[in-house]
């Protein structure tokens, strides 16, 4: 797998705990001096918000190929890439992702049984390099994953409303990811106070900058 | 190419009688017994027209990126096969598109420069077997083109601004899928009348019949 220099993302089934690691690392980072750029896809490219109206809309559940629905997400970033990521990394910039090319991997290779090398062909195809040096994937069992997000009380979207055992396959896609990628990615136990957490990230991101 | 029985598509660049060739066609097998299904994509999948939408609006052009375009054409041609002519196919019916992935190859692949060989794996994974048995490519120059789509007077949607040369390289695609998948793919001179053009199509479709 071909990577780009300064591009981090953050990987976990819901409730794992990105958002106040990267929080957390963005603080941290900015605080040494690095200029750094937080991701979540779509992240402001006009055509990915559009593409992702479609991948979320309910009235499509059921309907959508799973193929489908595969190619859209990989459009999607293609288009976050251009726009976004690439101009990013060329200005030094840090780039750090709320999630990227392995949510694909594992919920719709894994998640959706689309497997795991249909998956990872596109990516390469999407990302033409553009692939971040380490992913972090926060490790967390779908029991707890379900207790913390029972906690928000938002309304479940598509995806949210999708059964368990999904989950599962979900966190074992990532779990999978980290063994048979082990350059680029990592797992840490997110079962852990957020301090606890962030002093792997920090340590695992450091390492490359 | 793993390919599927009873599958045909008409390619060419516009002017060049897909439309006529294929009402010809069409009431030929019809005459003979034969239950035809004939398709245009999006061909009512409610999911490829949305995405159609995206492609082909206005305000997007210059700043899709060329990636982008092409996993979206794959996305709205999965959501077709898997609503349409799979079902069609599986129903014992002949298929019959107006255009199907060779166009991909064609514009994408050879007219904006994405390479032969990333179209391909891409159809691959899109199609995964749902490919035509037999794509009649319908030759015509650029200057033919023009003169008989200048005729029509409608509006030029984006991509028919698109350069002369762009069209050339168009057209050396699908040349080039002739030459490289004679298996799959034949090309016949459409400089001609409708029903020397006819008779060409009827005997390359009627050997596989």
């Amino acid at each position: 797998m071909q990577t780009a220099k300064r591009f981090f993302s953050l990987e976990g089934i819901d409730g794992s705990g990105k958002s106040t690691q990267i929080d957390m690392l963005i603080s941290a980072l900015e605080a040494e001096g690095f200029s750094v750029v937080r991701l979540r896809e779509p992240g402001g490219a006009k055509i990915s918000e559009r593409i992702r109206e479609l991948l979320l809309d309910p009235a499509f559940k059921g309907i959508m190929s799973d193929d489908t629905e595969l190619l859209l997400y990989n459009a999607a970033r293609a288009q976050v890439i251009k726009e976004i990521i690439r101009p990013a990394l060329e200005a030094g910039k840090v780039v750090i992702a709320d999630r990227f090319a392995w949510s694909t991997y594992a919920y719709q290779g894994y998640g959706r049984n689309l497997g795991a090398k249909k998956v990872q062909s596109l990516t390469e195809i999407t990302c033409d390099g553009c692939f971040p040096e380490l992913t972090v994937v926060l490790d967390l069992t779908v029991e707890a994953s379900r207790a913390r997000t029972a906690k928000r009380g938002a309304a479940p979207d598509r995806l949210e409303q999708e059964k368990a055992d999904f989950f599962e396959r979900v966190r074992q896609g990532y779990l999978a990811a980290a063994r048979e990628f082990p350059d680029c990615v990592s797992a840490i136990d997110a079962n852990r106070t957020p301090e606890e957490v962030f002093a792997d990230l920090y340590t695992l991101v450091k390492a490359r900058l």
